[in-house]
């Protein structure tokens, strides 16, 4: 297979975008990823298009040909393929993008993720979000997404250590990091009494540990690598991309504190990629909830199961010249529209490789991960992307 | 890119399958793929699911990585991706599982579709329908699914002299097959005078010109064609995979009377497998309205813009030794369960080309097609499918 590059990003600001429709952000990224990538539409050959719930949301299937035909681009009859999976959608949009450049089928496709959560009720909204657990095992049960990562998040304290305020830390790291970035939902810094303090949702997980519902969109243009050049000075390669999956109820796995699928997955892409997790600059993460970025920076080889919550309170991870986790603000600050997730991280990532991450620039990145995760863990999408000039 | 075989399938009854869950006939199809291949789940790499709606019609989203639980595979992690496209999902889920494998990403696939569309009532499942066409500019002034296909038909009447009973004659034939199909929803014949009197639903289309609701699943298993016969003697080879796309609103189509999306891509899959329309024996095509299946043979090639009518009812594609359309007895009459319609059709190819289709057999057929569709047209996929022993 041939090596596929990223030639183009575009992002809409995260947050509540009342003013503007699921088709309006959607074009808006997509168009300034074609500009970016100074790629003319004619050379498409496909979109691949992130989404989790438009049916539900608003009451709009097949989006992906919607997208294209309200871009103008319906003339070209190319492709426009929407892919699912949770909130690891967009990442998973992403991959098959990749495959699609890789296999030679397309040499320039537009990968889209997007999602419009605002317009709903928050109840509305959080049901939604639970329909990516399993309906006959957890969520008639009363189970929601919250709760499921809370009792994670529980057992994860019970079988090692893990605290509190260790907890919390990930909330204050992510708005801190939030506060650099214009496209953010949240851009106000957080103090850890806050995140200790807010009203709780599922014991030991408050409001200020759960990342928002919010609009938003990002895109990525990709082809082949040897013809990148041609587009751009800054070229970044994809090094690995790579999916596994779990069982869908928490109660199924072999062990609560870890995600195997995430396991899997990054060890599929560091193979791929020939890299070992030292290798990495940059990293962005699944931080939905507090215990979730945690527990991916140990299942993705970053820290031993039950040091990361230590490590991530004695400042690593958090700047500097080790490995910087989520400059973007994470999903916790930056936002959480699910479908949009997978590919706002790979632009975030892009961006660190580019050198183009402003106050948030982890100096000398070269190598660059994220991690993209559906529901409870069903699914993770892991990619590695390397600077290639 | 490598040649890709279908090297076993599997499909549910269709109906009103009220005593059987989604993951159940999920997994019930794909288990008899894997029979049929008498491959072990050991050797599999991916699963790609078709679906429309599972959000809006039982909750759950997410449901690839779930098919893959309830099937008992979870424990290999490997990557179970849901892709949507109205009700072309299913057969955007083959054209991914053809590229996985083609591409060299996977070895062996499992692409299934699955719907469940009569655990909510009939007005919702329409509501659900209709939400393939465009929102803001159809569905929220009222228009619906059959609605705007009853457009097409009255201009497709207007400007080529189409006949009220050549549409009803699609049904007829419809059913006439379906009598033939263990597997079919509606397995009684229907009088031409039935279809004409039955109750309106958007003039011209009664009752009986439109598809029903149906629950139902199918599943093929995917290989390289190289390593086909190991597993079958009566491999199918993949000849072509095509999809194209056009504007969501039928207003903005250059023409009423075609779907430029069908006619690009089967351009498209022609070319790739250097075949003409006069080579194909079979044809599985979309039939959601009676109106569809007429404009399909027309848009696919087999037919003059305006000619299908009075040849169908002439009694040509109905069987014997030209193009037999829809042995199956079509989403007409074996069902339209939303995404697993694209892989019930290859199902039924594959039976054709195996020479297993019984009563419906169309004699000698060596070459076999598909034309799937979602909302009005927005999606076509094409798949061309060639007798590989």
């Amino acid at each position: 297979m041939r090596e596929v590059a990223i030639l183009g990003i575009g992002q809409t600001k995260f947050g509540e975008l009342w003013d503007r429709s699921f088709r309006e952000i959607g074009i808006e990224a997509g168009f300034q990823a074609l500009v970016d990538a100074k790629l003319s539409s004619h050379d498409l050959g496909a979109l691949y298009l992130g989404n989790m719930a438009s049916g539900s949301l608003i009451d709009q299937e097949h989006i992906a040909p919607l997208i294209l035909d309200y871009a103008g681009l319906s003339g070209h009859h190319f492709p426009a393929i929407r892919v699912e999976g949770g909130g690891a959608s967009g990442a998973l949009a992403l991959h098959q993008g990749y495959l699609a450049v890789a296999s030679g089928a397309h040499d320039f496709v537009v990968v889209g993720g997007a999602e419009k959560l605002t317009d709903v009720p928050d109840t509305e909204g959080n049901r939604i979000a639970t329909s990516t657990a399993d309906h006959e095992w957890e969520a008639v049960f009363g189970a929601t997404l919250p709760s499921l990562w809370a009792l994670m998040a529980r057992r994860h304290m019970f079988e090692h250590g893990t605290t509190r305020e260790e907890l919390a830390q990930v909330a204050v790291h992510a708005h801190e990091m939030g506060s650099k970035n214009p496209n953010a939902h949240y851009r106000n810094r957080l103090s850890l009494d806050a995140v200790l303090h807010a009203t709780p949702v599922a014991e030991p997980l408050g409001m200020l540990d759960c990342a928002p519902l919010s609009d938003g969109a990002a895109a990525v243009v990709l082809g082949p690598l040897e013809r990148a050049r041609k587009f751009t000075d800054t070229p970044v390669r994809i090094a690995a991309s790579q999916v596994a999956c779990d069982s869908m109820a928490v109660q199924h796995r072999r062990d609560l504190t870890t995600l195997d699928s995430t396991v899997v997955a990054a060890k599929r892409a560091f193979a791929q990629a020939r890299r070992a997790p030292a290798d990495v600059h940059v990293l962005e993460l699944n931080d939905s909830y507090t215990i979730a970025a945690l527990m991916g920076l140990e299942d993705l080889g970053f820290a031993r199961k039950g040091e990361s919550g230590k490590r991530f309170s004695a400042g690593e991870f958090r700047g500097g010249e080790g490995l910087s986790v989520n400059p973007s603000g994470g999903l916790k600050a930056q936002g959480a529209p699910f479908g949009a997730v997978g590919v706002a991280q790979a632009v975030e990532i892009v961006r660190q490789l580019r050198g183009e991450a402003g106050d948030r620039q982890r100096p000398g990145a070269a190598l660059g991960m994220t991690q993209t995760v559906g529901g409870t863990g069903a699914t993770s999408v892991v990619h590695l992307f390397e600077r290639a000039n």
